[in-house]
Order: structure tokens, then sequence, then C-alpha cells
């Protein structure tokens, strides 16, 4: 059935396949009378495109946004947002020798399980490529809720045994931007960058992760029971394709923790009380309490790697999958404006749920 | 906005207060004609009942089932089903001393910021005790779907330090019950029942974490781009009181594993193909592969404890919160059943939603 | 799949069956902190309740309201509300007679078709006791929203060809609920509860119409494509238990009407403009003009009558199903504050929509 | 807040404004692997189309269908399909004449009371050009469920005071589209013809009635409370531009009949019984029986006429909106195509629903 929405008020409804016409997505519920610059969204998009650097695929992807629709002279105006990008340049390659296998770890046999008919090149909608819509769509909510004061910023705080140890605030978040991997520790950075290499000279590809902090959020948003804030934080973020892994506050380490250490003590403050510790990651009881919200969101390697591997056909008989064709080593520092974009669209959902 | 509702087709909501005239459930979009057995559904209820053992808290809560619709002549007949238990016990204790205060980690405070008004009475709404309405519900979809071949079962792997090292294929899971902290390797458990001893004379709680294995699942259950299979699953169970994490097949491991390493790669098998490995857990491209769905829930420690705090209150005068009254060191092992029933309820909604 | 849930923000789902435990209502997404006074409700509830006058059945049902959940201390606490009534006499009648028989223009064998097992007792789920949770759950709107100045009104402009031909701005609606027809003009009324009891002593049924009044809707509420506020309130009406047609402002009479008839030219006031005439009735777009809001449903005869009438039986085979038992010769004055209800629930849903 | 999706398992969403670059539709939840013949969809579009006839406005739009996602080698995907129509011709008129003023009866006050920047150009998104869109869309689930036998037909029943008094059942159907009104009665039609064009020649815009009828529908579609098949219908047919009314069965008429004339006896059939009449519009308690399911709505006059009227401006000014420009004096003729649009649109919903 109908799986391609997210969101409750704010909704996004994505559409398209790799290389089919067009990438896009439709964004129903937003605000009217927003003023929109479109070259943030483009600069968005561009922060994702594969061949920004020397580590990713080489595919140049032109992903020019187009308005379709929902903004006239300038602003929003409450009616659908409609935003694409066309394929302009999508030849038709010869996909023969993918049509009928199943790759190891990707998408190619349960879509065919499920669907029977699939548009199996690049990946067709199971393709990355569906999240720069998301993107799209994030840029456009970050435009309305920066000015009241919030802000969203991830990096990469590990790729395959390279990790930060330090927490983020100890970490300058200005610097994420300054190298191709998006690590704010610039000498880990560096030792990423050479493990991705490496990676990729071996025709390997590798995993990592992404922490992501949100700044700026008034208490009260987020809904108790079902719908709690860091649930929908979570969803969005699972979404991400290649993602394994969701926590929040104290996340997996909550598990050895005791209540004494855990605990938030709360601090006399104007307005809102702040609390003296963050164990609770900005939330408690699914809603905010003004306090930063972060969490982190494991990656798992791309299934796409340059080595024979064996696998299965569409009729069941043993097949080996070449490894051949681009790939692209990490994809996890051009995950960082996905994570971005999941959490403006969360946000934006729960800001309009709250009036 | 309404929030209380889980589900797309199989659609639950959950309402009342801890100490309020009745916690309940409403399921709408069951199916009709499945013989219901409600002892099955007690039973459950049972297995999350605080009062159990030496090591929880000793409120005796009754927690009789009863059916208030949708079940008639012993099967359900496609509509509403609605299942309440009754708090005929719900004395008017004194609650003056948590009526105005923000206790440190509860979501006193985030209630407060949100709606102003707020039944304190016991934690209210956001007591664990409204879970109950899940595990009920979840009862009821085991019944429709275990005879499907279908079957899910979680166990606690960790308490606070003490961890289940092995894989899940290791243990002997029907060890899982023989002990009141649900751990089915017997030696730890019983080094986790003695912390959690420990740990309730200290007068404080401690975290843990669980393991859920869903077996015997078709391939083709999930959706492709938001509603992924692990997504969903991932906010069932991030949205149980004290969730802080969620992973899934090789989760926060997949961040330092490389491509070559994490590849499944397909066997030939009738009717569908097997993987050799499982680190998709089950799930690839957000749709079920058929082989088994395996996912980890981080628990923090219980805000209650019985040590004094430093808070605010309403007005945002500092206050002391006095550790007193009854605790419940660690509810992981009481979660047990809550990450069963979420699990059961997201795949009764996918087994609609695939037909 | 589930359909027992009404709103889009303000959702209400009804569970029970006429001669289960209890029919009642969840309402969640209703705002925290409003005063309700439950014999208010209660009153709604008499207003529907059969055996109010001579020419209703004599069922008498004690329909006691009992709230499960939501609201604490007098005052709507922002969780999901439970409205019950239990059926205490639910004594275990004789239902052989209509258990395997599908009765002329009524659900049974829909309900067989489409669920195989059903509630045959008093029509199950089919039965118009559902519609109690509907004026409970409207009761509740009105507490909310007739302190910002909104009305709604609804009386019984025809009973069988008995008919109002007035416009409604031409009546004293506060006649309505002196007769037992629910008819503001009195003399039609008298001529109408003739008409009833002349139908009740032949053992037949006959139709009728309810016109309803919206007043002092600001203008914007209503949404412009799909959700239209006249669309949502046809929705809302036709799903009334015997509604056979809906129409607002001019309706039916538009078809023979000219544009330099039928336009409502916008007369200069402030905040905002009225309009000349109303054969818009109050909706333009899809969306509220400020104006008055006024609406028609028709009814048709109730399908139990006292004649015996030919039909089939489970296995296909003629049957005669026997005129016997209590009657209702005509429900559409009791229908009046369902239609009322309805009118309430959509426009709450609308308010919070407009926020 | 997001209010342009229709549909609970098949959902489309619209986008697009009249002089927009594209009017569009998404569509998601759709079957896969269902061959698509896009001429047909073109069909659908070209029978909605202005221009087609002398008697409707000779505005030329193109309407040349796009997919832009979902169909791949002539055959749905299961993925969203997206087709939109671009507006290539969109050259900047000149606008100012209604930039700032509120014609009567159009949408441009409540749009602009609701969302305070607004699309004026040719009505926006307000315009009965968003109506492309459904048609695609209709047309889309036709080419799916006709197959299976069903069929979905609609024709002009009265324009005006010229109506037909025959019930459907009298009429040759087949007829419909061999004249410009479509009305199946060819005498009748000319009389319709000539009515519309004396309309026209006046400036004045005339009003009409439309009946759908379905066919072939098995039993057991719908839902039992609040998404009665004929609610569900109702709301689709009312959310039409300029849609006043619906009922359906025997509607209005019903408020004047008796249960002994209006009950619908059944009688044997296999494999599922028939009714002798069908009062009941072929559904009953909110679910399809098997018989014919037919309904009306009734279309108000256009309110773009050729005569000067009074009104106000955005400030509160009054004005005179000038007669000017084009006008199309009857619609009805043109909605023919989009109320069998709606109808698929429903019954692919519910035909989803029922699996």
């Amino acid at each position: 059935m109908a799986g391609n929405t997210f969101g409750t008020l704010l909704k996004i409804t994505t559409f398209g396949e790799s290389h089919g016409r067009s990438v896009g997505v439709v964004i129903d519920g937003f605000p009217s009378d927003i003023a929109i610059d479109l070259t943030k969204i483009q600069d968005a998009l561009d922060r994702r495109r594969p061949g920004q650097s020397p580590i990713t695929t080489q595919r140049k992807e032109s992903d020019q946004i187009e308005v379709l629709s929902g903004i006239f002279e300038g602003k929003t105006t409450g009616m659908p947002i409609t935003l694409a990008v066309f394929n302009h340049d999508a030849k038709s390659k010869d996909y023969s020798h993918i049509k009928d296998a199943f790759r190891p770890s990707h998408a190619d046999f349960t879509y065919h399980a499920k669907y029977g008919h699939r548009d199996y090149r690049g990946g067709g909608r199971s393709s990355a490529r569906e999240t720069l819509a998301r993107v799209a769509a994030g840029a456009l909510v970050a435009q309305w809720l920066a000015p009241k004061g919030i802000s969203i910023q991830a990096y990469v705080n590990q790729i395959g045994h390279i990790a930060v140890s330090q927490p983020y605030t100890n970490l300058d978040l200005s610097l994420t931007e300054k190298n191709i991997v998006r690590c704010p520790d610039p000498s880990l950075a560096q030792k990423m960058i050479h493990l991705v290499k490496e990676t990729k000279k071996k025709g390997d590809s590798v995993g990592g992760m992404i922490t992501c902090i949100i700044k700026g959020l008034p208490a009260g948003l987020g809904e108790p029971v079902f719908d709690k804030l860091h649930a929908e934080l979570g969803k969005a973020t699972l979404s991400i394709n290649a993602c394994k892994g969701f926590d929040y506050g104290s996340g997996f380490d909550a598990a050895s923790m005791y209540g004494t250490q855990h605990n938030d003590e709360f601090v006399p403050n104007k307005p809102t009380p702040t609390t003296k510790t963050n164990f609770s990651g900005g939330i408690q009881g699914g809603i905010s309490n003004g306090m930063d919200i972060y969490f982190r969101a494991s990656f798992k390697p791309v299934a796409t790697i340059m080595h024979d591997q064996n696998s299965v056909d569409k009729l069941g008989n043993p097949i080996i999958v070449k490894g051949k064709g681009r790939h692209d080593p990490c994809v996890v520092p051009r995950a960082v404006p996905i994570v971005e974009a999941m959490a403006w669209l969360v946000i934006g959902d729960f800001w309009l749920r709250n009036q």
C-alpha cells in the first residue's frame, strides 16, 4: 500500500526512480507566506550530491531543482509545493547484467518478492537518489524554522574503526564542513579520509556513524504516547537508506547506567528550568524539555563493492555478481545532509502539531 | 494533537491514566472470524504486571482484562475490539508532594509545559501502566498470526554492566522465562538478579537491554521508503517508556564493518533464497527477506529512586524531591512482553498492508 | 480495515454493539484544560434516546454516560477522553429468528458478505445505538467551542409529505425543542405528529429531512481541495444511519439557477465583508466565509416495519421476515442531535486544523 | 494543514495552480504490474478539457499528460506514479484587475482570509484546472478495475430547468457522449444545448445535475460506520468545484417515502441474493450489496459571468467587478468525467481496503 509519505501535518510524498524521468517531492501542509530562497535548497542538494570529492562516486548528477507548484512571487501560498529534479541524461545504459540478478544486501530480491515488476536501472526506487527529495524538503523547512532560533547540525563521528570519542559539546562543529568526511575533529578527519581511500582502492566499502544535534527547540514539542519526539526522529532516521541503528541522549550507554547517575536534575531558570546534565537528550516522556536534542545513527557499508559475489537470480539459480562499474566506498559523509533534512521534517511536523 | 494511535491498517488507540478509572485499548482493523482465548491475553498482562517477583515493586495490580466490544461468541467480528482494565482500588492517596513538583527525568515538567493541566497521580498518562493496553493488543495479534507460523520472542541481554556476549543464535531461548530477569543464560541471569537486588538495597535503579527475534515471517513485508519495516519497528520500540535506542541486524556494529564482511550472499533455496549470513537482520530495502528479524532496545534506569534530588517546582522555585515510597529497581525484565507486543503490532499492521 | 475513526486532528473512534457490554467513544486530540460539565453530555444523550415520547420505540435505554479517561478534576488533560455507556440490562433475548435472516434494507446481508461472523443481536454494530457515542463526543466539542460564539442547531423540516417551505431565516428556531418532532413550525409539527402516529398504527415507517445551521464561524475554516468544509460535513452527515442525501446552501436547487441569481455579492463590513445573499451557504472554495452555514440531510424510512416481507436467509433460501416486536415509525426527530453532533465534530476538527 | 490528498490506501495528492508551471498528481498505493495505456488517460483528459465545443470557453489547453515516475516498461511498479501536465503557454497576462478584488462567489476572499498570500492568476489553486489531475488518476484506476467487470458512467440529467425525468434504467447510456451536453436523451440534449447557448449570449451561467452509475461491484465494499461507501462517494463528489449536493439511491425522495415502499426485498440468487427494487442504491449499512450504485450531484452556475457586479477589495473598499474576458456558461457536461474519476478513486480505494 501507500508508504511514500512522511509526516502528519507537514506531509512530504517523494516520487521517482534513480534513472526515471524525475525525482521529486510534494510537500503539503507547509505554511503560507514564507519567503523561499531556492539557492539554499540547491546548496543543500549539492551537499548530498555524489561526485563532490575524490572519495565519492564520480557519477555526475546535475540535480537542478525546479519548482512545479506552490511558490508564487517568491513566497509559499499554503498550497502543495512540488520540487523536482529531472534526469536529463538518463541514457539507456545496458542493465541486462542486473535485470534478473539479486545483488547481495541490495533490495533487488525483496522488491521482486513484493512487487513482481520493478525498475532495476540503478536501483530504481530503492536508490539513495530518492533522498535528494528529502533533502530538498528539509531545506524548505529550515528556511521556515531557522529564523525562530532553531538549528540542526549533523556530523560524522565514526567511519570504520575511527571514531570521535568526545561528546559533541567538546567539539567545534563549525569545522564540520571544512573536510570531505564532515568530521569536526580535523585530525580524525584526515585518518577517516585515508581509510576511505584505502577502502576504495580495495574495491571495498565501509560503514560509519553520524551524530545530529537540534538546538533552540522550545519545551513542549512531541506527543506523549506513540508519537514521541524521539520515536519519530528514530523512524525518520531509520528510514534513510543503509541506516541500521538510532539512539538519543544516553542511548545504548543507558543500559549500563544507574538512576543516580542518569537522572537530570532540574535547575531553576527563566522562562523554563534547565537540567544540570542532559542524559535525557532533551526529551522527557516523548516531549522536548528545551535542552539540546542529540541523537546518533549508524550506517552499514554500502552494498555495492568491486568484488565478485555469489548470489542467485530471479529463477533461483546460483550466479556470480561481478564487481564492476563505479562505487562509493563510504556514503556516510553524504548522509549528513539527509539526516539533517529528516530532523527538520520531524521538527516541522511537530511544530505544526503543537499549535 | 491526537497521538495515541499506533498503526496504519491495524490501529490501536490506548487510553487511560495510571490512577484513573480505566486503562484500555481500542483495536480497529482486526480481521473478523478469529477465535480469541482471553486467558492468553490475561497471561500476557500478568507477565508485564509489577509485583511478580522479589525484585519488582510490590504494587498489587489486579489487571483483570475485560472485553467491552468486538468479540462475539468467542470470535472477532471485524468491529473495533475494546479491552480494558478497571482500576477498582484507585483509592485517593495523598499526592500533594508531587502535585506541583517536577521530578528529575520524569515527564512532569514536559507534560506541564505542553498541557498545563495534568493528572499527576502516579504519573497519570505517562505511567508505564499505559503499556498494559499495548500488551493486551499484542496478545490479540499473536493469536491471529502465530498459527501462520510466526513467532516473536524477546529476552533481556543486559542489565547494568552484565551483558550476554553471545548472539541469539547460540542461546536456548526456551530458558528465558525460567528466571525473573528473563535472561536465557542461567548463570548471567543469577548475576543480573544479584545486581538488581543490590541496586534495590541502595535505593537506586539500573538500565538494561532487550533483544527481540521475529521468526517465520515471509519475504515481502514492509514498505520501501518511509515506512520501512525496521523504521516502524524502531518507532514502535522507541515509543516504549524509558527506551533510549534501537538497532537491528548489524546495528551499531555496522559502523565499523566493511562491505566484504557485511554483505549477505544469497543461497539458492525454495521457494525463496536464503542468505549465508544475516547482517541485514532479515530486512533489505525496508522489506523482509524471509530470514530472522532481530533487533535490540536499550532502556535507561527508571527515574524513581530512593534518594533526595534537587529540582524545581511549577513556579520555578528550587525544591528537594524526596526519595520515598515504592520503587522498581529494574523494569527491563517487565519490558520484555511490551517489546514483544509492539513487534506483534507492527507485524500485524504490515501483514494487512501486504494484502 | 479500520474505519471506525472520524476526524483528522480531533479524532473520535466509536466502539460497541447494540446489545454488547458497552457502547463508547475515544476522543483523541481534544485540547487540554477545558472544563467539562458531564450533565450537558447526559442531556445530549437523552435527546437522542428512544422512549422519549409516544411516537418512538418504547425501548428503555438508561444510557448513563461514564468517563473512563482523560478528564481530571473536571477538566480535560489533552489525553484521550473515553466516554462509555454500559448495557447493564443486555439480557439474552431470543434472536434465533434473525440470526440467519437477511432483513430487507437492513445491513444483515452486507455485514455477512463482508465479515462472515457478526453480532446479530439488535443489529449489533449497525444499530443506530452506535450514534450515542457520536452524540457524546459532539456534546464535548460544543462545550469547548460554544464559548467562542459558535452555535449549531438542527431541526426537522420534513416528515413524509409534510414539509416546511420557509427558509430557516424565517423560522423561530427556539421553538424546535417544544414539540416531539423537533419542527420549529408549531402547526406543521402537529401535522407531522399526526402523520407519525398514523404511520405507527399501520405498522409502517416514514422518512424525513433535517436542516442544520452553523452560526458564528469565522472566515477561513476548511481546506481548499479534497477536504472542503462542505465535503467533510457531507461525509459526516451521510455516515449517519439512514441518511440518503446531503446538500448545502442552494443545494439541489442550484441546478436550475443562473449565475446572475446565484452569485453572492460582497458587502463592505468590518472586520470581514459579508454577502448580500447566501446561496453559497457560508462556504466558498471549500472554506468558510463568515456567513451562516446551512445544510440539509434526507433520511429514509427505517427498515423495521410491522409487515411480513419476503427475503432470503444465509443459505440463499427464500424466507418470510415477520413483522413483530417494537418499531420506531420515524427516527428523524431523534436524528436531530446526531446531525448536530457530527457538525460539531467537523467544526472542531477544522478549528484545530486552522491553527 | 495538508488537505490535498484523497484516499486511504489508494492515495492521490494533487498539486499545481491554473497558471503555474504544472498541474499534476502523485498516486501512491496503486498496485504493481498493471499495464497502463497512456492514450486512455489522455482521452479522459480531453473529455474534461475546455474548448471542446462551441458551448464552452475557448481557452486552448494542450493538456498533454506526462509520466514522471512509477511506470516502467509500460507497467506500474507499485511505486508512486506521478502524472503531470505542464503549462507551456502560461504567458504573463495582466491580472492587476483581479489581484486585489474579491469576485462574488469565487474563492478569492476565503483564500485570502485563510492564507494571506495567494496565486490569483486564473483562480490559482482554486481553478477547476486542478481537476485534470483527478481525471488522470481516475483514468488510471479505470484501467486496473474495468477488467474486473466494473464500469462507471455518468451523464448530465439536468441543465437549468431542463431535466431528465426518467430513471437511468430507462435510458440508453451509450448515447451520452453523442452530444456536447452529455445527456443520453437526444431531444432533451438539444434543448439543453439551446439553453446553454442562450445563457452564453446573455453573458450568464447556468447550473445542472449529473447522475452516475457504478455497475459490476461485488457485495462487501465499504466500511460500516464512518467510512461508509456512500459517505466517501459523497465527500469525493462534493469536493468537486461547484458541487452543492449529493444523494444516492432514493436520495432526497426518501424523505417522503414509507418503509413499505422503500424496503428492498431480497430475491434468491446465486452467488449472492439480489433485491427486487433498489431504493438502497446498491449500498446497505454503508457496504455494497452487489446491485447498481447510483448517485446524483448538483452543480451551481459558475461564478464567472459577463455582468458587472458589486463587491469589495482586499482593503474592504467597495468595487465593481467587471464582466469581461472568456466565460464558460455551463461546466456541467465537462464535470461528467470528473464525477466518474472521483467514483473510480473511491472504488479503487475500497477495493484495496477490502483485501
